[in-house]
């Protein structure tokens, strides 16, 4: 729908628009499963707690033998099989015996030392529940010392383990492939300092980013990332991971944000990194070997951050798009025309809104009743409310003007932004709820990156719908394949055709969900193969035993 | 000097203040010297551009063997000594004969294989003329394929090498310590590509810094860094010491805002890390190892950068402190109230002033006539002229009205602009032509980084002068020490005792400037030694014949 021309000529028809849409006496409230995923609360919460809804499902899952199947809860289960047939377990590895378990029970005491079959499943199972491993053991240290104690034994005794913070990786990188011991660090949770003088945070790498983010708050800082899951995925996750997310745009990524780290190596050797200071050029930066590498290289253990001020004033606009030329046009005027104050600008397709519609209870499509072919939601942080809404409306004004906007609304208040924020951050759940679903988290130039949804729709015509949308202004784009059901057919249309094409367009394979064990053999799309022997060379240098994170990020041909 | 009554009622009085002081008839002119530092012009420049106006001081400089002298042109040459005899050269080194000279014309040709005496004698000598090496050839390749091919000849016969920008390090980190063959990039100076859309500009490391902003001015763009070598660092350099300056506090370090790399190992295998993409997730991040190692990792001959969009306007204020806590109190402030228009947050103390009014022709100090404690530079950059001006008028009204600014004015011009920012540039400068001077580079906590130089000037006494300045927004202080000549009695007192204090103090030996030759052994007061074994055997791993630029950044007792 083109806009009115009350909305060509004055601002405040925006208002008037959205107004009419929301009512401040009808809350919009998202349904229960998507508050687990955002509402985490407690410093030290069982890592069971958001999944642990599903048990039901999970234990049908956990008797089941079949692959594919729907479960009765409506989310679809699928049992992960094309890898578990070409990797093979580590025959240098050991078995775990009750020796083993008293050790560890030595160290950490009895309750900590999990075997209670329920949780073990949980922490066996990812959290699209593709992945599951058979650890029989699960191991909740409360400090760095007891992470070294525990590494120096399962080197020695050539056990391997994985690292799992929140376990809401979407690659399989935090759940075990076959037994290896499961090492969660949900107890270290302490903020250790936080200066106030230079925003720098100091904690330890358990605490789950939303608590992280109300201390600060508390302190009138920010966490400088912001992601859909933060209510249970922990910061060490975050940094192992180097999770992207929502304010990427705006205060970068966390290679450059993390000021220092504690690591432990997989011998127990601590390796302290822990600086706090803003510069410091004193040898090779060691510490950005361990942001992204997903555990394989040692276990983060406590992370010195700089952390943004809060600004006082945030502006919240959700606007139709005719095509996707008009959402690249708006992004470059945006990054021009806002500057200082753009915060996030992220977009999504008419399918991705269609499926958030009948997917998600209490959303609404705050641009009705025309569907759009784009949407694009933009963010402005600043110093001045009235200043930042003056100057964000005069540039949405002069893009409808300019024919790169059809229409749009401004929120009013912190209800209407989070009503906006909640059908962008809604997609991943609808997409689960709506059947099957091929997930794919691609970097490609931004004008190249729709044409991959538009090639993916032509390839697979009516057997699927075909979803794009994220983070425009990063180049970020999450591509989505939903099926009523898993199916190899599809499957085979999809895969490799995602990567040789993200690959020929010079984009990169996982933008920021990493390689895990989803992605791990496929790293040459993107890495050279010099570089991908370095990295193995520096992995066997660090890791030599191989112990940490096994099968996951490099290629299976190269880990011993 | 406290404010005047009418300065505390209303910012008009700043503008009145200025004008009073800088005319537009009076256009401020740096001197010669300075100009040679800041105005390079040509893509292609001989390295001895910058120089070449010493020369007649580095004659005679290599023709004397006394250690420290003052040459006719009014600056002090010291002779290195002190780690010339600690280090010695590695024997394992072959001695460069007629063969290899041969081999290298054979690829470069005639005019890239340098042997001319003078020629050699800037490229041997640093910038500070602190350090001087031997070395009787220069390569200049014009490609990548050219450094590979020298890389490879270099390894097989055990020739050492020194990567060489700009040499404007002030750390000795990019001359030769002995004999090493000197492989500058100047001639690999093109823009290889720039993407308007996403700000990526892609270009050859060779490129003169102040030429790779002119090109991005032209687009719209700007470098995310800035600093006071600009005419003549390279980029290559930069990104291999990991250089901060003017713009860290906006737009983070290197390692944030560079996406990608390319770099010839020791053996000449060359490592495509050259992606231009904001997010890629797939596998180590590699680059990382090379940003800050100053070429004893490999040779970077392309770089992939992010660049922000020009912004409009740019406001700057110098300001009158009585003493560090009201700095310091307005730095929270500033980044609090001035939020996302923040671009620089400069200080020096009285005593930098005193030495720029004295030793720099043409400088004034805009806030005569009485001397301020300390003086701060305040720039915001944005997108609307009128409302930054205004918002910092108010912030500086009311930190006056706070008693946390003692006087202050803001430029109305570009040419105020540019004179505000020459005192705080003119500081090195000032420095060297006042005697001589020993400089430090440190990274300090906020509250503690004044500390220092009052500590220093109370063990000195009136043996030298103490001045301190620098990037306070970063917490880096440049402490100097400036005396008629050198002195080993006050080199004996000012050393080991300001690594010991900065160590004590939890902060960096070195903020931004690298450890170069200058404090490859002092490294442990900054890094653990699990950390640093750690970085020599990465070195092992990728130059495990030492070839590159050897005796730099590591403790010697690590190497080879």
């Amino acid at each position: 729908m083109m806009m009115t021309t009350t909305m060509r000529k004055k601002s405040a028809s925006f208002l008037f628009r959205y107004s009419r849409i929301f009512h401040s006496d009808q809350p919009l409230s998202l349904n229960h499963n998507n508050s687990l995923l955002r509402s985490g609360t407690s410093l030290c919460m069982p890592i069971s707690r958001y999944i642990g809804s599903f048990r039901g499902c999970r234990k049908a899952f956990q008797a089941s033998a079949i692959n594919h199947f729907r479960m009765p809860c409506g989310f679809q289960f699928r049992r992960f099989t094309s890898l578990s047939s070409v990797v093979q377990r580590n025959p240098s590895f050991s078995r775990l015996n009750s020796d083993d378990i008293d050790f560890f029970r030595s160290i950490l005491g009895e309750k900590n030392v999990v075997q209670d079959e329920d949780r073990l499943l949980d922490a066996n199972t990812d959290w699209l529940r593709k992945y599951r491993g058979t650890s029989k053991l699960l191991l909740q240290p409360r400090s760095t010392e007891e992470v070294s104690q525990i590494l120096k034994y399962c080197n020695s005794r050539d056990l391997p383990v994985v690292p799992q913070g929140g376990n809401t990786g979407l690659v399989g990188g935090s759940v075990p492939v076959f037994d290896e011991v499961i090492i969660n660090l949900g107890l270290m949770n302490d903020v250790i300092s936080f200066d106030k003088v230079s925003g720098i945070l100091v904690c330890e790498a358990g605490g789950i980013l939303e608590n992280l983010s109300s201390f600060l708050d508390s302190q009138g800082f920010i966490m400088p990332l912001d992601l859909g899951a933060k209510g249970s995925c922990q910061i060490g996750g975050n940094v192992s991971t180097n999770a992207g997310g929502l304010r990427l745009v705006r205060y970068g990524s966390l290679h450059g944000s993390v000021l220092g780290l504690e690591v432990v190596l997989a011998d127990g050797s601590v390796l302290d990194m822990l600086g706090t200071l803003r510069k410091d050029n004193t040898g090779y930066d060691l510490k950005h070997l361990f942001i992204g590498s997903e555990g394989t290289l040692g276990i983060i253990t406590k992370i010195s951050i700089l952390t943004p001020p809060k600004l006082p004033a945030t502006n919240v606009a959700f606007l139709g798009c005719k095509d996707y030329s008009s959402c690249q046009k708006l992004l470059v005027d945006a990054k021009r025309k806002l500057g200082e104050i753009l915060s996030a600008f992220e977009f999504l397709d008419n399918m991705s809104m269609d499926l958030v519609l009948n997917h998600l209870e209490g959303i609404r499509n705050p641009l009705p009743p025309t569907m759009h072919n784009f949407y694009v939601l933009i963010e402005t942080t600043g110093t001045d409310e009235s200043y930042d809404k003056e100057k964000l409306e005069a540039f949405l004004l002069s893009s409808m003007e300019g024919g790169l906007i059809s229409d749009g609304v401004l929120a009013q208040d912190i209800n209407q932004i989070s009503s906006f924020w909640h059908i962008r951050e809604g997609i991943p759940e609808a997409l689960m709820k709506a059947g099957a679903v091929y997930k794919y988290d691609l970097s490609l130039p931004v004008e190249k990156m729709y044409d991959l949804v538009e090639a993916m729709r032509t390839r697979l015509g009516n057997s699927a719908k075909v979803i794009g949308y994220g983070h425009l202004g990063d180049g970020n784009l999450h591509l989505n394949i939903s099926t009523p059901q898993y199916d190899d057919a599809v499957f085979a249309q999809i895969e490799p055709f995602v990567y040789e094409w993200t690959s020929n367009h010079r984009g990169s394979i996982s933008a920021e969900h990493g390689l895990g064990l989803m992605k791990a053999n496929k790293i040459f799309y993107t890495k050279s193969s010099e570089t991908v022997q370095i990295m193995a060379s520096i992995k066997k240098l660090l890791d030599p035993r191989g112990i940490l994170n096994p099968y996951k990020v490099l290629p299976h041909s190269l880990a011993s």
